[in-house]
Formats: structure tokens, sequence, C-alpha cells
């Protein structure tokens, strides 16, 4: 079995440092050890592994030192990965690094592949799929939102919810089983009305979760804010402004944004995607043309969108016309709309207000008023993030949890139209396996390749 | 005093990976972690700091978890540093190192300068200042001859040397002194053949040394050869031919290179920097002639020098004119010089030998015999390699090397002319003094600075 083989990887990162860690995992990962470790001085003794401790030594490599090191051992199940590891700390030559690989695989260790380390301690039952998706993502993470939800996820705050949802969904199976075991004398032993309660309060669970996805993604890959308006408004201008940064090229000629221009800038601990477009008008230039389609799919795209708007150059009905052909192509139900009334350096703002979206006066091109900007744009974020301990941040999770929501309204049907409780019974597993698919109870080598394909070499 | 402060510094690469490693030294490590950290599960308990040993545990900024991490104590004088030292594993990501930092810094951490830890080991005594600077050179060495000079100094092989020549000083001094001390009585008691023959074993230690610098430094920065010849004789084409890579542009026309064009390669563990250069004639082109004399300068510097001809446009008898001409610029006397007979796909090369090179028939276009060059190249530094297992690497520590080779010469001289002892005495100590600037014994701040400054920060 591939398990049974013993890996070996550098798992700081790559290039030079003071020091840098392999680490080695296996049944013979200390025996693989004895033969390249020597303690003490002169010609040393036999490295001596006590759990969890450490010690100084040399790397030989035969009869060749290839460094002085320290070598810590941690003994099976209480490791990492659940089997014995060993873990060299050198110094950070590349040389060295490669040196004891090398010396390691010539000893009878394999170069372990991308989240091999973390994929055993999933094998060996150390965490589930969701954790250990999650260790990942805190390695990826950029912001404290991030972080903060990567860390929520690696410590078992969603594998709990998920637990909730199974111990929920196997209770309602015991008591139509009770009901099944009994069919043929055609008798309703469980109260339809406590089943009811039961799959609707799953169904409320499931629902929250998969209506977070949305802003759990965002958080994870920074929340995308898409800059529209017609063409010299300002998109531009208050772009740099965001981000304190002459990113966009700024100049009075109308359309001298074609292509969307996005940079990302952290605000209160979230990570935004800021995405300036071209201006929208009706043009007969070809290229202007594909860059205001690309305007409207940016704003389709993005979780809030600020419309820009030139108040010398326009008035109240004028704008709320403007706003309203915009709404045409893009779908603002699931945004958050914020109408800009810029330029307040050359004319005071008119009032404008609709329903559907705050406005806020502001000059761009002097910086004014940005910060009102950014801070009704983070406290949005923030109320969100605050109500949710855990959000779903992955795709394939979001895919298994509408699955899952999927099956659940198939029960609360059936439950309704009087469906009898075998029927009932394979949606509910159904949803039991969906489950499974996210805490890899139920798992492929085709799924694990694809998780832990992400991760980087050395976890 | 700035030794009393705790530093901390991520010790590990730059960058993103599996782990990252904190390492905090000092006074105040221990404490500073009792803040931070918390053992065991749920409100968890005070670390426990037993040396050499490894603990899970979590990392808080207050009441945020910023992380799961092992830490490791080291306690004075047991450690790295000689101070107590805690090492943080934590998940390698840059957001978490970061926060990691800023929360030992909030809690009295100083961020470590460069090279910071390795200097606090020359200050507590752990190891001399050549050691300590070996250090540096074993991170960044990229080849088993670099790697292998770093690690014999490191562990204190030239420092061993640097001993010997200091016992043999001390001892001379020691037989000086008697004589002063009775000089009173106008008696020489040392016997002056005694001195000699002690001084002149000093002497040639050291003139051993000295000559191992120009080996020794090309071995650590790459051995310089340097390709030379008339235009158009195919010295791009070798070049290309011995880096196994199309790394200059080769054409028909003469004067295709202008800038010299360097690349490096290892073989046979020790790392070459091959120079290829414009081709020398006679010609009225002003950059041409910028590039002719920079072809000098490139032979000038290098150790060992290709001089490649073309057998199908020259004849024995202009080929060692040519050679006779660039020796007037070129002072061949401490170079290896071999002359390549190239194009021995076209006609087959003439008897060609001169008492200062090694020849050889080559076809560069062909890449025939390129191996046996490299060959040769290797088998001369080969034999250097194995004839000093201790060369001068270092610059500094060269020029002290040089100032002792000063002082001991003028005891020599001093002896012979018959100076008294106290006037011998004083350049002993002139060169005692300097063994103390390589070993660290005598050192200032400026010198301090200067070595620990071109470390890596976490080292």
């Amino acid at each position: 079995m591939k398990n049974s083989e013993t890996i070996c990887a550098v798992s700081t990162p790559q290039g030079v440092g003071g020091i840098a860690v392999v680490r080695i995992s296996g049944n013979n990962a200390k025996q693989l050890c004895f033969n390249v470790l020597r303690a003490g001085v002169g010609e040393g003794r036999a490295v001596d592994f006590k759990p969890n401790s450490s010690q100084f030594c040399r790397f030989y490599d035969g009869e060749n030192l290839i460094d002085e090191v320290v070598a810590t051992f941690f003994a099976a199940p209480h490791s990492y990965t659940g089997e014995d590891v060993v873990e060299i700390s050198c110094h950070g030559s590349i040389y060295v690094q490669q040196r004891i690989m090398e010396t390691l695989i010539r000893n009878g260790a394999r170069s372990a592949e991308a989240g091999e380390f973390t994929m055993r301690a999933f094998v060996n039952g150390k965490m589930d799929l969701a954790q250990a998706e999650a260790v990942a993502d805190l390695i990826d993470s950029q912001s404290e939102a991030s972080h903060k939800l990567a860390m929520n996820q690696m410590r078992g705050g969603f594998s709990k919810k998920l637990s909730e949802l199974r111990r929920q969904l196997v209770d309602l199976s015991a008591l139509l089983e009770l009901e099944l075991d009994f069919s043929d004398e055609d008798v309703e032993f469980a109260d339809r009305n406590n089943l009811f309660s039961i799959i609707q309060s799953i169904d409320s669970e499931v629902t929250t979760l998969i209506r977070s996805f949305r802003s759990g993604n965002a958080i994870k890959n920074g929340v995308p804010v898409a800059i529209v308006g017609r063409p010299n408004v300002g998109k531009s201008t208050l772009l740099n402004a965001l981000l304190n940064d002459d990113r966009a090229i700024v100049s009075d000629i109308p359309g001298t944004t074609r292509d969307t221009v996005e940079d990302t800038i952290v605000f209160d601990g979230v990570t935004y995607r800021f995405i300036d477009t071209a201006g929208i008008r009706e043009s007969n230039d070809d290229i202007e043309n594909i860059g205001i389609e690309r305007s409207y799919k940016a704003a389709e795209k993005a979780m809030i969108v600020l419309y820009v708007a030139d108040t010398t150059q326009s008035t109240p009905e004028s704008l709320e016309n403007d706003i309203a052909d915009l709404s045409n192509k893009v779908d603002f139900s699931d945004k958050h709309l914020f109408v800009l009334l810029n330029k307040t350096d050359k004319t005071p703002a008119f009032d404008f207000s609709i329903p559907e979206a705050d406005s806020l006066p502001i000059s761009a091109k002097n910086e004014k008023d940005i910060l009102l900007v950014v801070n009704k744009i983070t406290n949005l974020l923030k109320s969100e993030l605050q109500q949710n301990d855990t959000m779903l941040t992955n795709l394939r999770h979001y895919e298994a949890m509408c699955n899952i929501q999927s099956s659940v309204k198939a029960v609360e049907n059936g439950l309704h139209t009087g469906l009898t409780a075998d029927l009932l019974m394979i949606d509910i597993r159904q949803a039991l396996y969906y489950i499974g698919l996210i805490t890899g109870q139920v798992s492929t080598d085709e799924i694990l390749g694809t998780i832990f394909g992400r991760f980087c070499i050395g976890k």
C-alpha cells in the first residue's frame, strides 16, 4: 500500500533561509534516521528518539558530513500525520536541503506528493476532510477574515455543524425505519408533525449555510467590488483613490479605460478586489463595445457595485434612468448597490435617493469622502462576519450542500404528499451521502487527488 | 545592553510553505511565550518548557487564536545562541507569520537584525568569529566543494589551524621574553636556531594558507574560466557546448560577441563561471575595441584561460605569435592556460605544443572532445581540493593573513639581523593581534556589523 511507504519533503518555503525543516513520516522514519544521523561529538553515537524531544546531531550521507542539524521525533499516533514523524531542522542552504532529501531517498524514503502529510493525517483519522481542506486555506490566507474562517474550519467548527445535521437526519431515519419495520401492519408510528419540524430545522440550517457561500467565498478570494458608470465620470480616479495608488490610467478623454483593471486591498481585515470598468454609453467603436460588455459582466459577478455619476453632467432624472437601464442588464437583487455622486469639487451634489441603493456625494479627484465609502463597504462585511462564525468558503462544499438541500426538499415534499417511509429513506440516505462527501466519510481517490493536489509540497 | 533584549525572527525562507519557524532568543524568551502560548484543549493550560522538548500548543494574540503550533524550548546555555531559545513551528502562511511576529513584538521582543542569532552565539562563546562567518557561507553554498569548505570552517578546521599558529607564536614569545627578563645581563638564553625553525614553520603555514585563497575564493564564488581568442574561432560555440545551452548568440559574422557573456555550471561538485569574450584583433570600431579591452580584463581575472584557435585559419607559427602577443597583455604565470585547437570537424588539428600551456584538439560545433576539456579543468581543481582541507575563502581572512605574513617576515628578518628580543616582540604581538581579528578575540562593533550584516534575517 502507498500509505505504508515512508515519505519526506522540505516543509518550509522554497529558497534560502536561516534554517529549513525536512519532514519524514512513516513506519520506517525512525530506522531510516538511524542510518543518517549521529549524535554527540567525534564518531558520535546513535540518536536517541524520545517522543517530542529534540537533539543536536549530524546528518551524514555515508561518510560525508552534510550538516549539523536538530532532529525532533514525534511518535505515532501523537504526530501531525498520526505516524512516526522525524523533523530535521537544518541550515537553510538550498544545497544542504537537496543533499538531505537525496540521502533520505537513497535510504528508502519517497519524495512526498503535494499535501501528502495532511492526506495521511486525514486517512489516519487525525482530522476529517473539511478540516484538512482548511489547512490549505489557512496557509493561503492573506487577511484577518479569511484566516479566521480557515482557522474555524480547521478547528472543526464546520465539521461540528455537519455532524449536527447528520445526527438530525439519522434521528429522522430512525423514526421512519421504525415505521418501516411495521409497515405490514399499515400503522403510522411516527408523528408526522414531529418529522416535519425536524426536516424544517434541517432545511433552515442548510439554507443558511448555502447563503453564506457568496460571502464566505468572497472573503476567502477577495470581495469583488465593481466600479461602473458613464464614461469620464471619474471611475479610474476613484479606483486610484481607493487603492491609494496610480493603478489605472486617468485622462480627460472619455473611454480611456478599455480593459477592466483590477487590484486588491485589505480594509479592516477583509480583502477587496476592486474592478474598474469601461464607461457605459452607446458607441460605434467595436473595441469600446467589447469593453462595455465586460463592464456589465464585472457588475454581474460583483458582490458590491459602486455606480459613479458625474453630477455636473447629469440630473436626478437622467441618473435614475441610467440606473434603470443598467438594472435591465445586471441583476442587483443579490448585490449591494452604492450610487456615488462624484465631482463635489466642481459643484455640490444634488439630492438623490432610490430605494435599491445608498447614495453618497464624493470627490474622487480630491479624495474627499472616500473613507465614507470604505466605511460603508466594510460595515456590510463586518455584520456578515459577525452573524456567521461558520461560512461555506469552498466550491466543493457548496455543491455538496446544494445537493443536500435538494434531498432535504424532496423529503419535505414527500412528507407533504404522504410518501411511504421506504421512499423517504432514499432521499435521507442521499443527504447523508453528500454530508459524507464533505467530511470524507465517503471519498474516492479522485476527490482526494483533487483536494490535496492544491496543497504545497511538504504539508 | 543590546544583548539583554529578547529577539525574534522568522528563520525559515521567506514566502508561503507548509510550515515556518519563528525563533525567539533571550533572557525573556520563556516568560514572553507564557503570554502567547496555551497548551492542551479548551481554555488550555500554561505551556510546560522542558529543555529540548516539543509540545503542541495554540498561539494567541490576546483573545484571538492565531495558529496551532509546535513550540520547542532550548535552555541556556545549550542552545544555538547560548541563551534561552523558543522555536515556534507554525503554519507557513505569510499572514500567520506576520501576526506571530507582531504579537511577539507587542509582548516585548525585538525584531532580530540580520545574523543576530549567530552574533549572539559568537558573543556567548558558542563559536569563534571564523566559525560564525562559515555559517553564512554554508547557507550560501551551492556546490559540493563550497559546502565542504564552509562545513570544515564551521566545524573549526580553520580555527584549529589558527590556534596552532597562535600557540607557536606564543611559544616563540615565551622564549624571547625569557631572554628579555635577563636582558640586563646581556645574555642570549634562547637558541637562535631553535627560534629560526619555529618562525620558518609559522611562515610556511601562513604562506600555504595565503596561496590557498585564490582557489578557496574561486571555489566559493565559482572558478572563473575565460574563453579568449581571435574573432570567429568558435568561442561562443564552445561556451554553449560547455553549458549545454544556447547562452551566447552564435553567427558566422566575426565580432558577434561584444559584451562578455557569463554563466555558471557545476562540474564534479565545483561551480565554474565561464566567460565568453569578444574576439581579439586590430580594429577601428570603437565599440569592438572596448569589447576587446574587456576580453583582456576577463583573462587577467580568470583562474583558467581557454585560448581558442581556428586551425583552418592559422599555422603553429601564427598561433604561437598570437599567444605571445596576448601574454604581453595578460600575466599567465598564476593561471592555467589551455590552447584549444578548434574546428577538427573541418580539418585535422596541427601539432602544437608550448611549455606554458596544454593543447587539445576539439570541435566545438560538433561538441566533440568537450568532455576532455571539462576533465582537464576538473582534475586541476580536484587535486587542489585534495591537497588542502583548509582553504582561505574569505577576503577578510586573506587580508589579516597577509598582515600576519608581514609581521612573521619582520620577525624572521629581525632574527637574521640580530634585533633585540623586545623589538622582535612588537612584531609577534602584531601577528597575534591579526590572528585575534580573524577569530574575533579582537573585534569592533564595526567589524561585527559588516560580518553579520551579510547574513540573512533569522540566522
